[in-house]
């Protein structure tokens, strides 16, 4: 197996200290590859970066018209969300909407990402709950979907009950990749993540951008969830976060979402493009600084975007004391070529 | 430059998901090189790895004897402690043997790692202190240093300082290699780290563990680190935590620290052998799943520390609801050839 390039490094000084390999590609609707840095066709597991290719069948199997589901809630459900006040409200309302209760999450139990409201946990006594998991907005969805497919929405994450095959459908209607039992992995929510092509991930967000190439239903599905996520950026993430700071400074121009273990895809409708990026040892650090770089220059010159995306590429990193001692940027290679 | 090898593997289900590649090296106390994977000899920033070389002069100069400090305090200088009350108090004790406070400690100011303290803090409305830095024990450790050289402490983190000129001296001694401006960067709490070649960090380790070719008194001040970290484990890192783990079970044959980016250098006195390891990446889980594995090889039928060591180097990843769907291991070639 050839080495994927390194593509960010990590300075302290005038030296290198770390870095990251990975792959990155691009790719228009019919999944023709335009620019790919490593191996596009290694199978990789891209976990919540296909968040939004997932809440596909929320609003294709009629479940976000018939419940009456708002823009921040169909956005939640494409998000991995930082567990504040706000993201919880939204989810239960969800929720409320499926009839199901918090009980019926079946993604597990963490603490909230976002800081404050851990403390927050702590300072009234309170045990973190399902609620607080960054994909509980994703679950309520699934459970929206059990509601309105009428079938008990016990074992939602098993693979064969009836929302994870809906799911694994409009992930594979959308990368054209199969998703069965041979590429299946548990994600650390439970449900189901299938070890696809990078491309292919590439190449479901483009789908997702355009709706070429889908079903009329998916097509529909994929307008209304570009128009959730531009709507309501800070149910992606929430504030100061990555896939929040580039959704709302996108403005309809990017759909961007990352995973764990260095993954990260993005949609560009207006240029009809889709990115994927895979780091090979699963630095977030890495993926957020190679998605700024590459989103930056395929959207230089026709957005404003790139401002913040320059800002988001160039990490500074401070000692304790708040001094710089270093950086965090991509290879001299990375977004050149574009 | 050549890559260096995949030294861990991160599996999720049957696939590997995320890998990382670093380099290894073992030698004996000349420095002569007896096992090697990847690039021994590129420079690479040791980080807290070399606290138990920094912490050198905190004997040698004479400030362990003349200020009465016990094993535990010189432990702690040797640690990144979690940051619990009973770390605090100890790095407390030696700042009043130095005649100093905690505002004169010049490490910077960062949470608790221990979450129980952290939480404690939130509960009483406390903030953070330079105290709770992991590198308060060493920094208190320089105060002392100061003390017994009767020199101002102001300033103590800078490379002219005198308390600095002697921790790069006693590194430059034990290690071999030089450490000047031409290889010096700052580390997250303000003192200078010095880019060396692994193998020097592995030197350095195997003349700690033995006291070879080193002056009286570093040959003394190194036994005392070693008595030191034997009797106070809990000193070095903490609770559950990988380095206070394996030097509680090495009862003296092992003598272990990590430090940030990815790495890790042992010094195992009773074979007379150093250890260092550099993970690429910078990730914490790789490098200790890699001392683990190596560790384990070396001291495979000498001692019983080999369970724990195989526990460590094995590590089960679960989801949110505490399902194994994945683990972290060496690659199949790292422990094999030894």
């Amino acid at each position: 197996m050839t080495p994927n390039p390194v593509v960010v490094e990590v300075s302290r000084g005038d030296r290198v200290e770390s870095f990251h390999r990975g792959a990155v590609v691009v790719v228009d609707t019919r999944g023709v590859i335009l620019h790919k840095i490593g191996d596009a066709e290694r199978p990789i597991y891209p976990r919540s970066a296909v968040k939004p290719l997932q809440a596909l069948p929320l609003v294709a199997s009629g479940a976000a018209d018939r419940l009456g589901l708002s823009l921040a809630e169909i956005a939640i459900a494409c998000g991995s969300h930082a567990g504040t006040a706000h993201h919880l409200s939204v989810v239960d309302g969800m929720l409320r909407k499926a009839g199901s209760t918090p009980s019926q999450l079946e993604c597990g139990t963490h603490r909230p990402f976002h800081e404050a409201s851990s403390r927050d946990l702590d300072a009234r006594g309170m045990p973190a709950t399902p609620l607080h998991n960054n994909c509980s907005g994703k679950h309520a969805g699934f459970l929206c979907v059990a509601r309105a497919l009428d079938v008990d929405p016990t074992g939602y994450t098993e693979p064969d009950h009836p929302v994870m095959r809906d799911v694994a459908a409009a992930l594979a209607a959308t990368t054209r990749a199969s998703h069965d039992a041979g590429n299946r992995g548990t994600d650390g929510c439970s449900v189901p993540t299938f070890a696809i092509p990078l491309s292919a991930v590439a190449t479901g967000f483009a789908r997702l951008g355009t709706g070429t190439d889908l079903s009329d239903s998916l097509a529909h599905a994929a307008a209304r969830i570009r128009e959730a996520v531009t709507a309501h950026p800070e149910m992606v993430a929430g504030s100061g976060r990555f896939d929040t700071l580039v959704n709302a400074a996108g403005g309809g121009a990017i759909l961007c979402k990352c995973g764990a273990e260095g993954t990260g895809a993005a949609a560009l409708p207006t240029l009809g493009l889709g990115l994927a990026v895979k780091i090979d040892d699963g630095a977030s650090r890495a993926v957020e600084v190679v998605m700024a770089t590459i989103l930056g220059s395929l959207l230089r010159g026709t957005s404003e975007v790139v401002t913040v995306l320059d800002g988001l590429a160039d990490q500074t990193l401070q000692n304790w004391r708040g001094t710089v001692i270093g950086r965090v940027q991509a290879a001299h290679h990375v977004g050149r070529t574009l």
